[in-house]
């Protein structure tokens, strides 16, 4: 069975002039791969009512399958479901159901349920809606003989729920879709030609498999397309034999909940010194909600005096090796575990740059401790990139050590 | 003159299949609209050869120039030279020049300069070329009568650099661009609908300006063209007499930058204690290079604990008032600044959700309270969206609120 393929078309001016970032067709893109709809084309096109017309329908010419984000809003600049009514030519009319939803949700919220508002219930004659459980704009489905264009709206939250919710229930029961067999492996410790060296005989072997790489800052993921159940998971104990304990865990999960899930099943917690990172690793730890369960707290001792202050660094030992150094980071992730009471504690001082390397310390030297119980695991890091990278990658090479730790 | 126009591909397998994000269309827009270029079109396209030179052939048949971003790596499935030299019927050969800058920079980096390595040295026939100050693929020009195709490498960095040192004086030099007059207003403080009714009558009067509203979490950015530069300034002065203190800066700088240089520049400056936020406004501040000159570190003060153990927040009023309370507040912000001795203390307690919610203290019930020598100002915000959103929206907040108290 032949794949099914699909457009996407993300409207709206300020796309094009730069001034925001679409983050909806990616977003898309990998739900639709996941099953079995893969994307062949993406334009991002204005809210011009010719110019939009122009590349929907060309679109729907070559693939017969268009899926558009934006331009569903009720004012005057949205004119997505006017172009897609005279692509179908169709009448848009006035959707009671709808337009008794839109009420209501006006009333709710307090707000005016005016003639603006109303435009809002106006759709295409003959369409299919999908239900919004997150706003106002229903999804819009129109068909005829040879085309299918789907209209959802451009606010990424809206479009995420109606997609989740109601769109890929529909496009399961409308199109006959050949599973996708996709596999997503997250590692992390291991760079990305690392890793393609040791998957090269794996390759070898099942040479029916693709292999992304895509690295992120800290970490690569593998996304791997097998062409069969029963080859997926052969990939899977393959692969999880050969990324032995890079390989942190197998589909979305981010390593911070990673992380915590393992601290939560083994009753421990953590505390966390920063210096360089500045406060990122505790952001991060406290971006999975029920954290508070596990994360007890942190101090960013961005300064000598905070170290000393918050963390009972020794003065002594900041002289003698400064504030850079091994003996800092294992003192900053001593003193957060002590003073928090937390099973773990991690310190991290390093130099972020541009500037405050000096002839032993360059810019990008990171150093992470890890205190427990009984013991302090200290590692030393060069990493390279920008002020922001640097960072990224401490925080990463932080919960790695946690992660590793924990194991 | 009418505006120069310009379509931008954006090429790689990887886009299509959602696993990595584009940032370069929405850069490169922006950099490109502040030289008077504007973007009609964007199209994600694959690897593909054939589907690559429809969709390049495409935009250069509607716009005639286009600009690329992707696909001159070394490897197989980089095809985009080869597609722009049968495009233009060029041959490809291997540029001496730059075989020797490429070599060159092998030694240099001690890597192997192999058979795929040379490869990056084949450009077609008559095309200029555009140093790359940042890594090897250099951007390559073609030109015939009526078109221009200028292909960049798709890593960010790269294009960046490009862009900036060779590609945007190019540009001045061999189109004839009509100078964009565009003011960047970045506000704080009022949401978008508000603005605009402050805004109406100032376009009543000068209905030549065209305004966009791009709101960030936290704020909202007016982009606003104007027709001249005289129209320019004097849409600035109109602006900022309107917005008044909610204007926090012109241009592209970050409210933790602006707030920085005010502190730097009063001598004074600030530690922060977070709860709900959990290390973000930390790091927002760390943000900046330099950040060291006025932040003195801060508290992630998660836990009860934390609280009472690093900030010194008294159990009583804990156990009186609860952790979300604006009191609180007001002893987080008190006991970081004093614990660190700077000159503000800002603390931050809220509710981010999705739980922890009570009959009394919705999600989004967030205390921010500013500590500085004779006085404290706390506010109370309950902000909408999820916990991602509400942290945000609490950072800016903060930061904001530091701001006006350094006015």
């Amino acid at each position: 069975m032949p794949e099914q393929k699909v457009e996407l078309v993300v409207i709206g001016d300020e796309l094009l002039a730069g001034a925001l970032k679409d983050a909806n067709a990616s977003w898309l893109a990998d739900r639709l791969l996941s099953i079995g709809i893969s994307v062949l084309r993406v334009t991002f096109a204005s809210d011009d009512f010719k110019e939009l017309k122009e590349i929907l329908d060309q679109a729907l010419a070559r693939t017969g399958f268009v899926i558009s984000c934006g331009g569903l809003g009720p004012t005057a600049d949205d004119c997505t479901r006017a172009v897609a009514a005279d692509l179908f030519d169709r009448e848009l009319y006035t959707n009671k159901r709808l337009l008794n939803l839109l009420a209501e949700r006006c009333k709710k919220l307090g707000r005016r349920f005016d003639r603006i508002a109303r435009t809002q219930a106006q759709v295409p004659r003959g369409a299919a809606l999908l239900a919004n459980p997150a706003g106002a704009a229903p999804g819009i489905v129109l068909k005829d003989e040879s085309r299918t264009l789907i209209l959802l709206p451009g606010v990424p939250g809206q479009m995420q729920a109606i997609t989740q919710t109601a769109l890929i229930e529909y496009l399961k029961e409308n199109f006959t879709l050949s599973v996708s067999h996709i596999l997503l492996l997250r590692t992390v410790g291991a760079v990305e030609t690392e890793l393609a060296q040791r998957i090269r005989p794996v390759l070898a072997r099942f040479p029916d498999l693709k292999v992304a790489y895509l690295p992120k800052s800290g970490g690569v993921d593998l996304r791997i397309q097998a062409p069969s159940e029963r080859k997926k998971s052969q990939a899977l104990k393959e692969f999880s034999r050969i990324l032995e304990d890079d390989l942190y865990t197998v589909g979305r999960e981010d390593l911070s909940l990673v992380v915590g899930r393992m601290l939560l099943n083994r009753g421990q917690s953590v505390a966390v010194a920063e210096s360089c990172t500045g406060g990122m690793l505790a952001a991060r730890l406290v971006d999975v909600a029920g954290s508070s369960r596990y994360f007890l707290g942190g101090v960013v001792s961005y300064s000598n005096r905070a170290k000393q202050e918050l963390l009972g660094v020794a003065s002594g030992v900041l002289e003698l090796h400064g504030a850079v150094s091994s003996q800092v980071a294992k003192a900053m992730a001593e003193g957060v575990r002590e003073r928090l009471n937390s099973t773990c504690g991690i310190g991290i001082t390093g130099i972020a740059g541009p500037g405050g390397a000096t002839r032993t310390k360059p810019v990008g030297l990171v150093y992470i401790a890890l205190a427990s119980q009984d013991s302090v695991r200290i590692k030393r890091f060069v990493f390279p990139g920008d002020r922001s990278s640097i960072r990224q990658r401490s925080v990463i090479a932080a919960l790695d050590l946690l992660r590793r730790n924990l194991m």
